[in-house]
């Protein structure tokens, strides 16, 4: 059974190692998979947001272990959530809430039952001697019922959705930035129809203007050797949300953009 | 069987997760082992380079997928190059090409059947939706013919053979520098003999001339205390190429080395 | 069976791949975790570190492969470390000393035996070439006495154990600086009691005074909005050792704490 990992650890530390060493300390069998473990320190928006991205690839029955944790050791509580067909191990801090969907009945748990985890339990590491364990188990088999009661509530993160969208105006963010400097927008197709998209959109970031929608990142290049090379331009993203990009270029740098920062949509 | 992934996402985004999450998706017994995602960004020769020095340790039977691909949608084509009994899949963009041995009558094919796809194809993330895929697909057995045509033409790059070799001199080429700073040249046992490097041989890059030829890193500082910590040697690489080293030191911070820059040899 | 690898060689380059390439070629169904691979370039000292706080969490029977090597190719000894049901296989340069207890009688043997290599043995990547075989032929049931002879003695680094232990002070060492800041110093309860510490102590870092001693980071933040943001506080870390910390601050910046520098633990 498959097991990702997602952490601010960085890879630098024993942290990942440890964690690892737990998970088959339980279940030799288990299949780890990193997802990242370079999520900015503390970060719980910036982990939540990749894991959104990430755990769409994976199959059902996964187990996901999540460990942004500033918390740990406070009375935030560690969770196991259950929706469909996955698995979400955590603290509960909003780490797992732009995954869950309260339309698909989640079944929450309290990770109490302390049987399941690795002893002594330290204060400053839940992901090694917590969540570790318990997503091992999970992966052999051990019903949610037996980690802990189940609670009605958990806490969310303000959603993704752009803070106002009126008759031809969004008012979107950028909610990530990636290594090759593409600003990734919170605009959805449900925000920008492709028809609306067909009729003619701008964007505004930091008072420049994008008006070129692409397909991909290379088509400026293949198609218009006479366009500047630095040109930005908007390209629906493989996440599913409209990105800012440039051919080679960080459209981040171009556009001295920064993550949570506001942007317009214009819809003609 | 095995699957080894080199791309140039880096590891701190969602992509490596995405490809490992559509491969186990397909074959959830897929081996996964990462040669490295830090290959420089678009950097198409780099990949070359490193997928060259780390496939050889790979057994038969291995699928070697590589994701370097700026041209990521536009009409550059995706491929599977089968050469005895290893397996390349991705960009026709050179990326395998020197692994490509004319010789050995490889076999190419045009990825066009999208039955081996992930659905819906992004025009952004090929890794995760036709790569990765095709690759699992191939670890369950799925013939070379199923997912395209075959084709005679694939993309290469320039070779890695010096520039020039004349009489005495050879005109080569940095062609790598690694974390320790020691420079990888272009400069094989077909340049320099044993023979003729036993006759004597000196290297000159960026004015400084480097005569000790050594056999591993610590050789100068076991074999003389008298010799200046921070001498440079030449040493014969893991990966069968001449590298310019220093024992402890960055070769290339001592010699301002850069990636590409020419260096000569000169024999005796 | 487990096989767990940490080495100073990055994670950009392809040294890497090789390694995990010679082992599955040697045994396919090795199960392989990384630990690090960022441990910094030639510091034996720190890879020592991180395997002590990270192999703790590793069931019996695993193999730890560690290479932080710059004697690689001289007549430092490959060795390989047997030690109740944990198996050592590196260079013989200390990096496994911490985790070596005298008092349970390890046996130690000198790699020899070139039937358990990868061939041709280059003289500057043990790694791939010894190490990663050898470790593999060991997850094959290969008995340690096929490997080489039994040797007596082991390269050990200098005990972690603080320098000085009078009548209530301790002088003691910052041993490690992890991702967050926070410093980890090589005091354990040996050094300060748990009554020891209910009845006060301090802690003297480049002249500041750390005077409260918490059990989880956030235990400051959560007990008293009063007390300034940036304070320092010292808890026990998940390793066994006693850390400097600030919530969501790095201690070292706060402090302008180095690794190897000493600091005064006060007990009244």
């Amino acid at each position: 059974m498959l097991l990702t990992l997602l952490t601010d650890f960085g890879t630098t530390d024993y942290f990942v190692g440890a964690m690892k060493g737990a998970i088959l300390s339980v279940n030799p069998d288990a299949r780890i998979v990193d997802i990242t473990h370079d999520v900015p320190a503390h970060d719980v928006q910036a982990g939540a947001w990749t894991l959104l991205a990430a755990c769409q690839s994976f199959p059902e029955g996964s187990v996901h272990v999540g460990v942004v944790d500033p918390g740990v050791g406070s009375s935030r509580r560690p969770i196991l959530i259950v929706q469909r067909e996955r698995f979400f191990v955590g603290p509960d801090n909003g780490l797992f809430s732009y995954l869950v969907d309260p339309e698909a009945n989640p079944r929450v748990f309290h990770l109490t039952n302390e049987r399941h985890f690795r002893h002594p339990v330290s204060a400053t590491f839940h992901g090694r001697d917590i969540f570790a364990p318990v997503a091992a188990w999970l992966t052999r088999g051990v019903a949610p019922e037996e980690f802990g009661e189940r609670v009605a509530d958990y806490t969310r993160l303000d959603t993704l959705t752009p803070a106002k969208r009126e008759e031809g105006v969004v008012e979107a963010t950028i909610i990530h930035i990636d290594r090759f400097g593409n600003c990734v927008t919170n605009i959805t197709r449900r925000d920008l129809s492709e028809k609306a998209e067909a009729r003619g959109a701008r964007l505004f970031v930091n008072k420049q203007e994008i008006h070129s929608f692409r397909r991909f990142f290379a088509e400026e290049w293949v198609a218009a050797a006479s366009q500047s090379a630095d040109e930005l331009f908007a390209v629906w993203g493989s996440a599913g949300f409209l990105e800012i990009a440039s051919f080679r270029r960080s459209a981040a740098d171009l556009l001295k953009a920064k993550r949570g920062q506001t942007i317009t949509l214009m819809v003609d």
